[in-house]
């Protein structure tokens, strides 16, 4: 099989430059947000792209504008050159791999540390009251400051714990929309939030971008894939799978007509605790609102985030009942 | 002098597609944003434009978003044949002028009232407490949530008693910046704060746009160029000349060596209020962090609120000392 080279682009002017002249030869172009460490799903991402675009832009940055202080981002994993090989090895490859050093060049970035350091994270300037979220993004004086807020589906789920997350993805998808200026964008089903949020975002800003969402890629043994499973020890990602096994069980469950959330959720919560997780949230919540619901009437997605050992996962099953 | 019809467009896809559509040609287009009831400081801008692009595209636009239910949204004058009027006489005219009925169209917009009516404002829905400011735009549960904040230089000066008013700016901005495509934008140095904010979302979220500031017009007396002039009585208007008058005054102290910057104020205050103003804020701040400053050292701008009647009034001045 032949592979394709994709032409790497580390500078803001000369990504929206190319994707302009991508644009004036009659091509539709899709950007596959990542931030790096790929994996089965992200290629999936690109598998998704390649059905709607000619040009496929994979954007590849860590983005410390969603991680707080107290967050993994210094311990977030990456390989770029791993990365590459990977993207060439996908069928139709992908045309241009968005690289920046640092999409907020105006800002000074905390919590990025050296390798080798143990993870402390400079809390400078960090603390801001008037905001009341932080990321590490340090609001400098004439630093970055402007932050696009999803206001109320970024409270629910993974917001209540990381109350700086969905205004940095946000934040960043938008930077990076403006950049890329893509006719499409693809976004994995597992960060369903993000999808949602995103897709609410486009809409609300009048954003000139249809957003696909794509299914959620498993491991054989049922693990959702992520960037960090790689943090998890052989006995933890053993454990790691009563999440699925249990949104499993209850998704059979909800079609065999129990519609009762409490009974469902606590189901779910018992065995993935039983197995050594601690639960941040499990909850079945409306596909679009992402508002709480107490019986399956309507297409519901069942969220949960769970801890093992260090390392947090997510993973969601979304319920369509027939007759809902 | 032969005048220039412009293409009126209502719609946003279609706007869209005009704007591409020049684009394609070669063009430059320079956006300028108003909400109406057009006047010579608006006419001023679309005069810069012309210096700057090829094609001129007009929105004319009162957004509900920069409103809080208690402001005049309401009473906001308008006079859409007489714009287009305004517009025609124009050296030069203008290609385009984009009207949107409802930029918000998944959201009910509350606040905006029938003619004749006497102001009264619908409030279901409107309180929020999660969210903490509420526009009119109200946020249903599938309605529009999305808000662009320059966090820092949203709260400074007219932020302070409108703590609505900014988001709603940045929001529609950012809109129409995704609907119209524009190359450059100009915006009124009347508004300064706006401005400030607006360069500053451009810079920080990777727009692709120039964003030009305009400098005041001011009437024949003195008094700064607003649509809400409209509204003051002749004796009203007297009064409110002591704005101009006071930080033309300011001006020239400072330029003669008085740098305290409380005793600048103070004499601005005294002089507004001896005229009947009721102040809502008179500060000196950096042009560019708009953080008030207690001496001059660098370019400073004196931005100034006050009330006459029942009319809120903003003018400013910048000061830049050669040796500052």
């Amino acid at each position: 099989m032949a592979t394709k080279q994709p032409v790497i682009i580390e500078d803001k002017d000369q990504m929206r430059k190319w994707s302009r002249s991508m644009r004036s030869k009659g091509n539709t172009i899709c950007l596959v947000p990542t931030m790096g460490y790929l994996h089965e799903g992200h290629i999936s991402l690109i598998r998704e792209a390649h059905k709607h675009a000619q040009v496929i832009v994979v954007s590849i940055y860590v983005n410390p504008g969603q991680f707080s202080p107290s967050e993994d981002l210094s311990t977030y994993p990456s390989d770029f050159h791993g990365d590459i090989q990977k993207l060439m090895a996908v069928p139709g490859g992908v045309d241009a791999v968005f690289h920046p050093y640092n999409l907020y060049s105006h800002a000074s970035i905390s919590g990025k540390v050296k390798d080798g350091d143990d993870g402390g994270v400079e809390s400078k300037g960090v603390k801001d009251k008037g905001v009341g979220v932080v990321s590490c993004v340090e609001d400098g004086r004439l630093g970055h400051q402007t932050w696009v807020r999803v206001e109320r589906l970024e409270k629910a789920l993974c917001g209540k714990s990381r109350p700086v997350f969905f205004r940095g993805v946000a934040t960043v998808v938008t930077k990076l929309f403006n950049i890329v200026e893509p006719d499409i964008a693809v976004f994995g089903k597992k960060d369903y939030q993000q999808w949602r949020i995103i897709q609410r975002m486009v809409r609300d800003l009048d954003f000139s971008i249809k957003v696909l969402g794509s299914e959620i890629v498993r491991d054989n043994d049922g693990l959702a894939m992520s960037s960090r499973n790689v943090h998890l020890s052989p006995e933890e990602r053993e454990k790691a799978l009563s999440i699925n096994s249990s949104l499993s069980r209850a998704r059979f469950a909800a079609e065999k007509g129990q519609v009762n959330c409490k009974e469902l959720r606590d189901s779910v919560i018992k065995t993935i605790e039983e197995a050594g997780g601690r639960i941040d949230y499990a909850e079945i919540v409306d596909q679009e609102s992402l508002g709480a619901v107490e019986e399956i009437r309507s297409p519901v997605v069942f969220c949960v985030a769970a801890w093992f050992g260090k390392v947090r996962l997510i993973d969601n099953m979304e319920i369509n009942l027939s007759r809902a």
